[in-house]
């Protein structure tokens, strides 16, 4: 798990059970941006991550309900989401 | 403010400063498809409250930062956002 996450410095661990990360923005419509594209690649995946969204940010929190911890899934939806706040 | 809030009666106040209302669903599209009506709302009326989205939930949180507490227009948000879930 530790080489997983080398691979998303920009992710914090919250409580060992789930990763977190904030971005941040100059106004509403990026942020919603964002939370619009990872909702319908959450979709696609079938793995929901926890949202907040407000003027200016965005956070995603993501964990694994039937481990009631971080799987393999977790990683790899943070990765993409750090994807599409690139893009 | 008590005449306003009878208009609103599914939203709680939060510490007096401002209003909150969950919604639930069956899934994560339902979610998501308030929190983007919601968003274009908010946009359009340049009046952002806070946002959170998971599977199956979608709540909101509104008030004026101008004044640091509630205002007419977090009221008149949470009645369009009633409107917008009953849609």
């Amino acid at each position: 798990m530790a080489e997983l996450r080398k691979q998303i410095p920009g992710w914090a661990l919250d409580g060992d059970r789930a990763l977190r990360r904030e971005f941040a923005f100059d106004d509403f419509n990026g942020a919603f941006g964002l939370v619009a594209r990872v909702a319908l690649l959450a979709e696609a995946e079938s793995h929901h991550p926890e949202i907040e969204l407000e003027w200016g940010r965005a956070a995603f929190r993501t964990w694994t309900h039937t481990v009631s911890g971080l799987s393999r899934n977790d990683f790899i939806l943070a990765a993409k989401i750090d994807l599409l706040a690139e893009s």
